[in-house]
């Protein structure tokens, strides 16, 4: 639980900047170097890598080792974790609207039959 | 577009933290005081109200503005934009994936033909 815990701290806080949700879009469409990445965004090559090292803390990303380049890579493995999480969310809420509707449908019926 | 950034940015950075996240957990169960958040966490009433702030900020609770124990309540419309934007970089590393499996088919075939 603590290490699902800190995964989603890590993966919330990678995807609550502009940019770094931005350089995830571009590598959906396919794998990218830091220069590649800087490029659309403006942005220094520092500031780039900055930015990268949060993604691939969060494990967003992965880096090639071998090629000189090191091209970044998506990893969509993180994105199911958070839909999982809102989807367990939505579980939880959902079978509270529906007991309030069973509770609402059966209060009309006791209604209905003292009329 | 800017607009909508800024609205991620405030949802996600909400969502970094496990007790906002228990916080939306248990008020997906049901309205709840500042108070009865407070007591699973084993956390301050003003530390509480900090988080609080925050979720409110991402729009992700609402609290009456009228009862004197302004309880809170669970929003669910930002983490339906959070999965719509989720689905949306879906879309496009599948059909990347869908190009690269086509591209490999066609590839497949061509080595058939030659053998």
């Amino acid at each position: 639980m603590v290490k699902y815990d800190a995964q989603l701290d890590a993966i919330f806080t990678a995807l609550a900047h502009p940019a770094r949700r931005a350089m995830l879009a571009r590598l959906g469409t396919g794998d990218a170097t830091v220069g590649e990445l800087a490029q659309p965004l403006d942005m220094s090559l520092p500031a780039v890598t900055k930015h990268l090292k949060m993604l691939e803390r969060a494990k967003l990303i992965s880096r090639s080792k071998n090629a000189q380049w090191r091209p970044c890579r998506l990893e969509t493995a993180p994105l199911t974790v958070v839909s999982g999480w809102i989807d367990e969310q939505r579980k939880v809420w959902e079978s509270r609207l529906d007991r309030l509707e069973g509770y609402l449908q059966r209060l009309d019926r006791k209604e209905k039959k003292k009329r």
